[in-house]
């Protein structure tokens, strides 16, 4: 996700210079007219890995980017709820699923997209899931039928690797990692 | 922190609409020129309790709010840096201190400011410290000398309760929580 360009004040319209601010040590989107100091910093993507038995749930995009590979539900942090509150609002949006959260597993900085990916473990309430809006379809997998070619994020692939690798230790543990900007196809 | 009012386009400066794009569940500021979609988002305060022996750093604020309490050094992470590059970043602007970073303690959500803060235990890896730009004074503290009653931030607060508790206990474990708005004074 590119970072939005500020070339006008969103408060009063003036155009904006980038220059650093006097108390400041990096330079930011100043308004040339009320002074206004428009920051920008990264986003939360946040997701659970629902848990049913020995399954989890998996949704396959119907949206751009990776339209038709698979993912946990998850997605963009919203202003005025709890990272716990957003992991239960994106699995019902994106699989129609209600869950009871668990604990934080894991967390990726990727720094060349601002972004910082969270992934609770959570319990299927029940097996009345089925696809949202941006889902074509979602699915239980068992640790044998997770599509691992068909992955569409690498924090995604990577925290369900090492969940499967916790489990069969029989001791879940928090990971966390970094990722740099994969090589362009 | 209140939410910036967004009244025009910060891309091409027209005017916004408050309303509800057609593939999305809650209005957003949309510009009526360009059709750009402007977000906004929980931020993330990221922040670390350097260790020394038996004791921890602590910083005297020396900006607003709360001029003049104590509080861990952290701060906003920026665009591209990871969390634990945004802790040792904030550690060495607050306090002239170098760290290691160890494991995530805690994180709270504060769903009314539209933030996530972060702290992360470290190692502090030398006593040449001393209070940057935004700190007043930068000390060692013992769990007995903590100024209880002058700490800057409810995260920092609580966080520090368990931090002793779990000392105590000989086993530090990983701590999460919401905090809704204080009440007004």
């Amino acid at each position: 996700m590119a970072v939005l360009e500020i070339n006008f004040c969103p408060s009063c319209g003036a155009a904006v210079e980038f220059r650093r601010p006097d108390d400041d040590n990096r330079p930011r989107h100043i308004c040339i007219a009320c002074g206004t100091i428009h920051y920008q910093n990264p986003k939360m993507v946040i997701g659970s890995i629902p848990e049913w038995e020995d399954k989890i749930l998996l949704c396959r995009r119907a949206i751009e980017p990776r339209h038709g590979l698979w993912t946990l539900p998850g997605g963009f942090m919203e202003n005025g709820e709890t990272t716990s509150e957003a992991a239960i609002r994106e699995t019902l949006e994106e699989a129609n699923a209600r869950i009871a959260i668990g604990d934080l597993y894991s967390m990726y900085s990727l720094p060349h997209a601002n972004q910082v990916h969270l992934l609770f473990r959570a319990t299927l309430l029940d097996l009345d899931f089925g696809p949202g809006p941006e889902s074509l379809e979602v699915r239980l997998f068992g640790e044998e039928e997770v599509p691992w070619d068909e992955i569409a994020f690498r924090p995604i692939k990577y925290s369900l690797e090492h969940y499967f690798a916790d489990r069969r230790k029989g001791q879940f543990s928090f990971h966390m990692g970094e990722l740099s900007a994969p090589p362009r196809s």
